[in-house]
């Protein structure tokens, strides 16, 4: 946040308090920060319920301090003198604050005062904030929602009340349609309409059951991973979605995350397992199946599988965040001389991928070890893995920047950052070296001169979690899904029923097509609608789901042997010869 | 098993008693009844061990009482003659059995006497044997195990002598070939033999992973069943692999099996969760999670998800029994005017994938309600679902008997055995009618009379579980596995060094060449040793691992053109030209 914004939006956490000790004069206060977009107070409004309405009234109180040309006044005061001054407003929150501030500290106030000198609002504040009010620039109230004292669940529920501030009306008009967007895009409120998926209370929140519709859409992403890869030399295993927690023990995941474990109880026998919330143990174990040579490295590895983790339900949101989530993992054991040139395939595959779904801009993070000894693995090794990472980063031409002391304790890594249709940018695949787990599990190979070496082990992800990456492939395309992956490709409907024999005639031209690009084989994915229906209601059946491409078949067409195609960019008339070839040109844009 | 042949097995079991008693005059006996191939005796050898050349001592002892002319005389005893007699004989087991019969009862015993009079061997027994020895056929010792009396594993561990005996020699040796060939077959060693598979003690017991052969296999498997039914209009749903307990209690799997679940903790917040052991419940929540009419039904969801069955440690073996069980699952929602329709298309895809796989041969037993009142659900409904199974079964030349009271309590089924290539029985696909679960879970769509219906559930596997089915498909092909599905279908081997170049020649006929038949896009999986090993060697390392098809270029293929393929039935020569279509041909046999 630049210097102004944050002042001005800081100052207005101040007026939005002043106007509500006007209306609410027993409120007492906790903390009012600024924030990206805008700025915040949590208050205790002493059980009054505070609805959308109050808002308007307070935001119009606002606007009248504002109006009336206050400032904003710093002032010094002791810790004591700070304390009397919250006990004696009934201040309770303040108390607390000041009391936690060491004894004899001095203590910085602003006092929010109208143009008769008249205090409307004091309160502790490092600030800064603007001198005069009529510094602030555009704004208004946003919503409310409840929080927690300090964060904490034990403490008293206060009330949030949110604010949007900018510079400039234009930014915040900008801010407000950005906004507007992203909600008409929620993927929750997407994956209701379009048929995606559905939770359910009895199964539990952050387990999402996928409809024959949302199920194509995870095939079709995760075909596309697994597709790439494949070509890179990947083989697929499969393995089992629990474990005995020896495996954990045996990998060290068990002394920094056993307590987070989902643990599966026998009933029959007592046994203790847990559910895998990864897959690098598991995949390592069958690496270490049989003997390894030189030749062979490196064994790639990839797997969709889906792990568990044990999320607290109130951090749960849709696909965002769930408990089952599905990783398009993999795990390539190779040699320390092939470090570069697997980054390098990885890098690729990644830029593929991303491309392939319309999220060009992607970010790297380069993750490097700092100087701390908390870093496990030869340090010689690390050096040399952070230079090949880097060289393939510059390489390919990523748009990449470096953080020392990112990297995880057992190797550097490289995270990155896709950007959305509407701007938001999301963490999504990740290449990580892993120097500790070959130690821990004894992996080894023999290598060119007969000795037995550890391989050294990089772990990958394209998609990252395939729920988590729906829930930012619904929103960045807002349901209206690439032909290649649209639950449904196509819809035939007629004009009335006597282009019915036409229809059909149209539906064969389909049946079994294949659209090969971007991933292999895919057959069409069509209905037809020979419903008596009105043209205009299934017209708009089929547009509500997003149908890429609706096929509208009447007697004309019949006669002329077209087809009139309303896509969404427009419509267009293609002659039945030619409609096969169009759809998979489609489908290669 | 036959009169004759029982009365010999089972005066075996008092012929191998009574050579143990000789030899080994302490030991106790437990019970020796004759057994499917053989018999055995349970007997308690008072600490010593029995070794495979004990076994052979046994034999040739019992083989002299034979010799001698041995008869088998009956004789009635009071119960406690009976007593007496065993205790005056230390036999504790006897003791045990002849306790627990009523008092006053009259008990038969069989004395094993030779021409002298001598009785070698008196049991209480209630036969019937072989009154002279002579008439016992072809035998010899199998064996040894160890069996807990009377199966409970807290009581004394016995040791299990088995014979096998047969009428004839023919028979006998017709057996021991068989079961030689079981051995050689048998896919615990094979699935090493062939890296399909592996275990990991840290994971544990019947938690299997597979290895990138091993993945094909099932994958192709998996593609088989999921195409048939995809072609069907069954659509692919996703579901996750743990659920609240509530979703069982709602179904009412949770009455029933509740104590059988694999128990899920969340340590985060003590919530419980268990692992699926089925499917239906998950599916029937997608069905109920929007609004259906008589139009869309029957709604038909397919599932290749993997189940958890908490099986006592013991108890599982290779593939045979696991605890992650991956099933080829489906749930149709229909109409009980759809019952019959959906019951054909279902058997017309057994008996499909089933050919496909080589195993023509299946039996269907259809299980019906009997007279009792453990059946849930409309009888009238019972009764028409009953003929439509009949009438389905009939209509499609179904191999089929019927057993009333064999039914599930919540409808009607269809059990599918199919034989092996070595003549054994196994169940495989099911077909199950379910008039409960819609009721439980309040399924309901709109008629074409607007009004509110239940639905009728029918469950259906393919395959089964994947996992047991591949232990049976592994067994059944010898591991010589088809075309379509062999992990590694094709390996080029050079004959020396100056057939590289021809060998990469016939490596770009081969790449992306697709396989249609009978899985669609089965993209040629082939491999290249262009090793300097001898070509005994390679032709060695290919066929150990039973590929399909080996090519063998050298100098002379190069300048004639052409390839020499090594198969399973012999060898060819194929001019390069015509080897994409000659795999074709291979691969739609």
């Amino acid at each position: 946040m630049e210097g102004q914004v944050e002042k001005m939006r800081h100052s207005l956490s101040h007026v939005l308090a002043a106007a509500v000790k006007e209306l609410y004069p027993t409120t007492t206060f906790g903390v009012g920060p600024a924030i990206e977009n805008g700025f915040y107070y949590d208050m205790d409004f002493q059980g009054e319920k505070i609805s959308d309405a109050d808002l308007k009234k307070i935001e119009k109180k606002m606007r009248g301090i504002i109006a009336r040309g206050c400032k904003m006044l710093q002032r010094e005061a002791s810790r004591e003198e700070a304390l009397a001054w919250a006990r004696e407003n009934g201040q309770k929150y303040k108390v607390e604050l000041i009391e936690e501030l060491p004894e004899g500290e001095t203590i910085t106030f602003y006092d929010l005062v109208d143009p008769k000198g008249e205090v409307l609002f004091a309160d502790l504040c490092k600030g800064p904030h603007v001198e005069d009010l009529k510094e602030i620039g555009a704004w208004q109230l946003d919503k409310i929602a409840g929080a927690y004292w300090r964060g904490d669940e034990k403490r008293e529920m206060l009330t949030r009340v949110y604010g949007l501030a900018f510079t400039t009306d234009e930014e915040l008009k900008e801010y407000l349609a950005r906004q507007e967007e992203a909600r008409r895009r929620d993927h929750r409120k997407l994956g209701k309409e379009l048929d995606l998926f559905c939770f359910s209370d009895l199964v539990g929140a952050g387990l999402p059951l996928f409809t024959p519709r949302g199920t194509v859409l995870r095939e079709e992403l995760s075909e596309l991973s697994l597709g790439l890869r494949g070509k890179a030399g990947f083989k697929k295993v499969w393995t089992p979605h629990i474990t005995k927690v020896d495996l954990y023990k045996a990998s060290g995941h068990y002394a920094k995350f056993g307590d987070e474990l989902f643990m599966v109880h026998s009933q029959v026998n007592g046994e203790e397992f847990a559910l895998k919330p990864m897959n690098c143990p598991h995949h390592a174990q069958i690496f270490a199946s049989k003997p390894r040579t030189y030749k062979e490295m490196p064994v790639r590895y990839m797997e969709a599988t889906t792990d568990y983790r044990d999320e607290k339900t109130g951090e749960l949101g849709g696909l965002s965040r769930v408990r089952s989530l599905t990783q398009d993992d993999s795990h390539v054991f190779c040699r320390k001389d092939q470090i570069k040139q697997e980054i390098q395939t990885l890098v690729g595959i990644v830029r593929k991928l991303y491309s392939t779904v319309g999220m060009e801009k992607l970010r790297a993070r380069l993750s490097y070890r700092d100087g701390s000894d908390k870093y496990l693995g030869d340090p010689e090794l690390w050096k040399m893995a952070q230079e090949q990472i880097k060289e393939a980063a510059v390489e390919n031409g990523l748009d990449y920047f470096e953080q020392e002391g990112e990297a995880a304790f057992y190797g550097p890594k490289i995270d990155f950052m896709a950007e959305d249709a509407i701007g938001r940018e999301h963490q999504v695949a990740t290449v990580q070296l892993d120097f500790v787990q070959p130690e821990r599990f004894e992996l080894e190979f023999v290598n060119a001169q007969g000795e037995k070496e550890r391989p050294v082990m990089i772990h990958h992800a394209t998609l990252g979690s395939i729920e988590r990456f729906l829930s930012v492939f619904i929103e960045h395309t807002g349901g209206r899904f690439p032909l290649w992956c649209a639950p449904e490709q196509v819809r035939i409907l007629t004009v009335s029923a006597d282009a019915e024999e036409y229809a059909r005639k149209v539906e064969e031209t389909l049946a079994g097509l294949e659209l090969n690009e971007p991933v292999k084989h895919n057959e069409l994915r069509y209905s037809l609608d020979l419903s008596d229906d009105s043209l205009g209601k299934k017209i708009k059946r089929a547009t509500e789901i997003k149908i890429p491409v609706v096929i509208i078949v009447g007697a004309r067409d019949a006669s002329a042997e077209t087809v009139s195609l309303r896509l969404r960019d427009g419509e267009e008339t293609v002659k039945l010869a030619d409609l096969a070839g169009f759809l998979r040109g489609m489908a290669e844009k």
